[in-house]
């Protein structure tokens, strides 16, 4: 009997990634340790390891994301695995193929593994309800709705640089009505305990539901930050910089942006967080993204330890019979 | 002394693979036969085996083919090859390099076999007759003129649900006109002994010579798959959809779109086969591709194990002196 | 304490290749000498050695190359690295992120080598100012300032045909003003010791300072290549073919295509390079590039080698502390 959580097997192990929303605390616990494992192999001089060896995982990016793509291809290659990078756009979709026969067909060459980008919210549970059941997907982005590995991976940052979750205050500072990121962390944070999680940015791009998710809402940037030990900034996308939601670039910067002074409300050993690429001078100040209390460049490194665990997780939990 | 036919070596071996016509039906047999071989290793957990450990496969796709050009991938990674992909039409082809210069850069880049793609018929073979003796040319398409490897993988998945190629009704429907993979598939299936092949399809589509070659032609879909074994469905290009050569895609699908009702005229135990991607409701009715008679997906593993044949069996033919 | 040559450590050893103005005689010297120990092993059935197993090699082409970029993989992949192709255009770069923030983020995924082309001369050398020390930087070509590997495998060359660089006359021919390869070259035979090394062109394509260099300028290709031993002639970008510079591709051949009659005046033995792509009847004629006296496609078997000398002796240095 499956179990009703579609990420889960019918064992509670993690069968695929498509949303941090809905798993067990333990299951997230466990990728975190699990990702600790291999933050020492990235260390060695020779960086793979044999996990996957032999298996197949297919990153299928129906929409472009080279960083994205690159850090899956690194983690599925350090764990061994066979990588094959598939650009959608240019292909078997253009020819009017459907989303589900493209996964049938390449699932009949033996893939093991779905690594999934998809402009449309819900693409990666689709493909997970469809693929056959010794198949694995892993979302990495689908549409507004979640990004799981960026969201576990500023969970593995977090844990790396405070102390414990449940005394934790975090601020997640901009477009949070666009930002599957934003949404994938207030879940994860949710999951871990944190007291209190702030979602800060004009009204504009804050959407609906925020207090129900027991976020607290806040408008201004120094009641959003101050007294905060986390402050993720998120990216702004450049098309909404000149658009409807927002009179400008540089006006945002001057409400929103995080400048030393507008970071010096924070705890002084408060840590800021970027998921990339940053727009320096619009969401982030480059004395702020440069300085000391900046962990965007570790967030990467840990990015690729996260997603090796994620992968190697899936393909060794149990198949059902 | 090199042998009259382009594709084989003085000892008769496999050497390059650029059409079916012409081939022993030895070749054909071992190939097939090689094929099942692979079948094994990708039910295997670890998939490759080291067969062309340290030989370079060069993908050159001069016209764009995710799907055949990731099964070669597949299949030459598989043998433990490097494999490069060259997106040709991006690259040197664009500052006016010839193909026969670029075939010569690469070849002194240690080339050891091409997989060559091409608008044009018979590109694979200008380039079989330029290089080195050394070098291997497998066809994976030009223009109209064939698609070995499609033609092979087909013969694979008929001979694995049929009995015997010497007792079967084949009938190949759709576009005949334009398809290398008709073209391919009906030299395979005479070389096999096939004694009744149907081509069948509107005249527009169909092209002179097909009863020459032993073809029988159909203009109706229920005379064409009446009693046969095997019904191999082609793809109608969209450009033919609303061209000069038919009058609509839903007047294609009410005359030569296979249906369960038109189905059923067939053998009950007959296969349906398509090379891909499909046109679902153009060529083929979702209840037929999805059906209990569809081997479609097979195609598509077996496809990975022909080609694998291929790869292995030119690359260990006798270098001639 | 750091050398004032950005490109050595230290000890003196090669950390970076940004150029080969400035590289001591002896280091290219070991280059030339590492490549040869490569040359053999391109010729064994099995060409991978294991030098730079776990090691992540990332080609960062900011312009499109997919000859400059294949022999980099090929080379890299028979040291047995991880190698990641990035297309820039495509990516973080589109999205507005800086060249160091892109950098910074893929050293974060544990790059130990980045190979950059780029359209701006100096690129690559603010990426080696700015990358941690343990990073490598190779330079695959800037702007119109150098492409020192392309230098490298014309030296190799040159050095396999001819007996000592101390005797020779060069000649470099074409359009010597856009040539980021005409002037790696003529850093390199300067600092081989090359008497006499001659820039042979229209005096639109000629840059000023060339006599300043040691180059004997030529605006006539006989005088120019009369009693030489070595040729190199540059690919005639299509761009100048009927700009301002020039007055027509026929007319450039008419004054400095190489011909046989032309080479006639050369030595007997002299030998012919190109880097290409060539464009045939225009800067060269088809019967000079495939007759005895090229040594084309030579250069591209060698520049494999020389790439591998060059990734090997970066990654080898020591570090410093």
């Amino acid at each position: 009997m499956l179990s009703r959580n579609p990420q889960l097997n019918a064992h509670g192990e993690l069968h695929h990634l498509l949303s941090i929303d809905g798993l067990p605390r333990a299951i997230v616990e466990r990728i975190l340790s699990t990702a600790d494992s291999f933050i020492n192999v990235a260390e060695r001089e020779v960086k793979n390891v044999p996990l996957l060896r032999g298996r197949s995982v297919f990153n299928l990016f129906f929409e472009n994301s080279t960083r994205t793509r690159t850090t899956f291809e690194i983690a599925a290659r350090r764990l061994s695995a066979d990588v094959f990078n598939l650009d959608i756009n240019r292909s078997s979709a253009a020819k009017g193929e459907s989303l589900l026969d493209t996964i049938d067909n390449l699932t009949a060459m033996q893939a093991d593994t779905f690594v999934v980008r998809h402009a449309s919210s819900g693409a990666p549970y689709l493909v997970a309800r469809h693929v056959a059941p010794h198949v694995h997907v892993v979302n990495a982005g689908d549409g507004r709705h979640a990004h799981p590995t960026q969201g576990l991976l500023d969970m593995y940052t977090i844990r790396h640089y405070e102390r414990d979750f449940t005394q934790l205050t975090v601020a997640i500072v901009g477009d949070i009505l666009h930002s599957r990121v934003a949404r994938s962390d207030i879940h994860a944070l949710s999951i871990l305990g944190v007291p209190e999680i702030r979602a800060v940015g004009p009204l504009t791009l804050l959407p609906a539901g925020l207090p129900e998710m027991g976020v607290r809402v806040c408008t201004r940037l120094d009641e959003g930050i101050r007294g905060a030990d986390v402050i993720i900034m998120l990216r702004l996308q450049n098309e909404r910089m000149s658009g409807a939601l927002l009179p400008s670039a540089a006006e945002y910067f001057r409400n929103y942006g995080l400048t030393p002074e507008k970071l010096a409300l924070a705890k002084p050993d408060a840590i800021v967080m970027h998921p990339g690429p940053m727009n320096r001078g619009v969401e982030i100040d480059s004395a702020v993204a440069d300085g000391v209390q900046s962990v965007i460049l570790p967030q990467v490194t840990f990015g690729i330890a996260v997603r090796m665990a994620v992968l190697s997780m899936v393909a060794s939990s149990q198949r059902m019979h």
